[in-house]
């Protein structure tokens, strides 16, 4: 993992999204800037054949429509055929019927390699009660057991489970991880959520390992938003933005080793 | 009024937007700088049940379709039978046959309780001639009775008018404000238009008085607008851009009753 | 040439986009900094009479749907009939049969003005082998002979054609020109071919020669690439992002005619 930011520029894996239209301008910077390829494609006539040529699929239901979730599913069917992988971002997930009763389908016909959310929406994969107020809420229930939350959902899908948060935690099986990096002032600006998701894509694509893959995309993540935050702070969020992308342009391996909060657990 | 921010930020009203895809993520980072929670969808299948758990509606028909448009008609209908307040931003109306037909089905099914454009576009539904040029073109008309065409939409809809422009008209019944902040420089990007009707609805959202939540909303992108711009003149348009933001996100009451150049006529 | 820029400020063409929603804001932003005014509309119930008060009409093929084809169809069909400069960004050509199919239907059925594209798009008009990896990419194959797909492409379309790349190529008919300036870094973000794309229909929607048009664009956006990395090559890429446009909108005809690197070869 010490060379996990070099490694994906050197292969720079071709990432296709099918992603919402809030954030998809900055989902495909920050792929660039971390190094991989960006291709945006949502019609059911093109959908599978872009991710047959692409390194990773990011499947993300933050605008879904009854148009893109057949496109959505296409895809992930074509992507498990080829042994591409697939990432979910279950945006809102228990926000509305559409939402949940997409997710379940989701996850009944695609098999993801990894799937990020905040607490509520991967609670909502669990099984549990998830009122979710806002895709940006994160719900963060004092007495939930975050841990058991993750391990469930990997457990039930085969997938890493990602749940973001004040403390971010990855799950795979047995093996398990935490990143303390971040900041609150991330949940300010929209889009990074879903530019996590979109740069777990870009290391999934380059890497055989899904687990290393998501937690060294958390902690780039979060390191960049520390980091940003320290720049921008005194200028208020537009700013903020901006500079996450310019950290993760400027991410290494030094950076993320000293900076971004990784614990291997398990 | 004096504490309007202090109390959205309390609030922090969660807005639903059905809005064009152009100035999306300016529109959900606005609504967060100002202290709202954005959340987009436009489907069929959900726009009524997402609005049902917001605090606010916003209507924008900049990139309007024909799936879309029935979706913003059975979000604004959900709203009015929750009696949840609704924003029309209605771009471009009058600029081709199905903006101006969208426009007259929206006034006869939905009420709104704020209608906020420019100059033409209000005209537009005030049954005036306008002949619209780009929609951010603002057909200031000199001969025009700007503060006539906000009380007439205002008495025809029930809603409050605001047309914006060099100077900003906020009619609501025999209640009339003025707001003189802002810079013509905000018509050199895209998407202040569209950012004012998005935390119009954070404030509508966080409010009961619905001609406060309107006047509240353009003296702060007008406050904004003009501080940005002081900062950001030399660099240019696109750091402009990213300053009203940062800008919005520390706006305070103090600098509204400063800055945000609002007169209550009447 | 010399006073481009300052005509185009004077005109303010309007410009109508149907284009990808990855960069559309950029595209907007960009064409507002340069000096147009753009509109977007996608829908084929407006596409054609957005299309008929425009001054000019890009199209650009990057998120294209069943929906919006058939859009793009209709308002390249009224641009022509009304004599309107239009613009093709035959984003991913040779990507998809989706997109390869759509290119050929509009070539066949609209006459473009201008095509703008990276060699493997270019390429794939002209009929020749194309393996397009990502959007981005470019594809410089070293041993393709880029003059002579320009001017195969003009040839057949009777459209300019340009070919962006390390050297910009810009053939129509008998004429030829290159732009020497850009830099690679603008291959690092997304969106400044988008960008270009725009520009170029403003400029198109502004002049008689729409070779001089093309190759004003292209000097355009390279001087401000150059001027932009410069500014921000110790930040990354966001601030490298928001620069492009700031240097787009103070962009003056002195520096086009010092820093754009057009060369007119014949």
């Amino acid at each position: 993992m010490s060379d996990s930011i070099a490694l994906l520029r050197e292969k720079c894996p071709l990432v296709h999204c099918i992603t919402n239209y809030v954030t998809v301008n900055d989902v495909a910077n920050a792929i660039l800037a971390i190094g991989g390829s960006p291709i945006m494609a949502d019609d059911i006539a093109e959908a599978g054949d872009i991710t047959a040529i692409s390194n990773a699929l990011v499947i993300n239901i933050g605008t879904l429509n009854a148009r893109t979730v057949e496109s959505m599913i296409a895809a992930g069917k074509r992507a498990n055929e080829k042994n591409i992988p697939v990432v979910l971002d279950p945006v809102g997930a228990g926000a509305s019927s559409l939402r949940s009763e997409t997710v379940d389908r989701l996850v009944k016909e695609v098999k993801f390699t990894i799937i990020r959310g905040n607490l509520s929406e991967v609670s909502y994969i669990a099984g549990l009660d998830a009122v979710t107020r806002g895709v940006d809420s994160g719900m963060a229930e004092g007495d939930a057991d975050v841990v058991s939350v993750a391990k469930k959902v990997s457990s039930m899908t085969g997938a890493v489970a990602v749940i973001t948060g004040r403390i971010d935690t990855i799950a795979y099986g047995s093996r398990l991880a935490t990143v303390s990096s971040g900041t609150a002032a991330m949940s300010r600006i929209t889009g990074t959520g879903c530019m996590l998701s979109g740069i777990t894509g870009a290391f999934a694509g380059a890497y055989f390992d899904p687990f290393v893959a998501a937690v060294s995309a958390v902690a780039s993540m979060g390191a960049s938003g520390v980091r940003a935050y320290e720049r921008t702070k005194e200028k208020g969020t537009g700013s903020f933005h901006i500079a996450i992308i310019d950290e993760l342009s400027r991410m290494t391996d030094e950076i993320l080793s000293a900076e971004g909060g990784i614990e291997y657990v398990s």
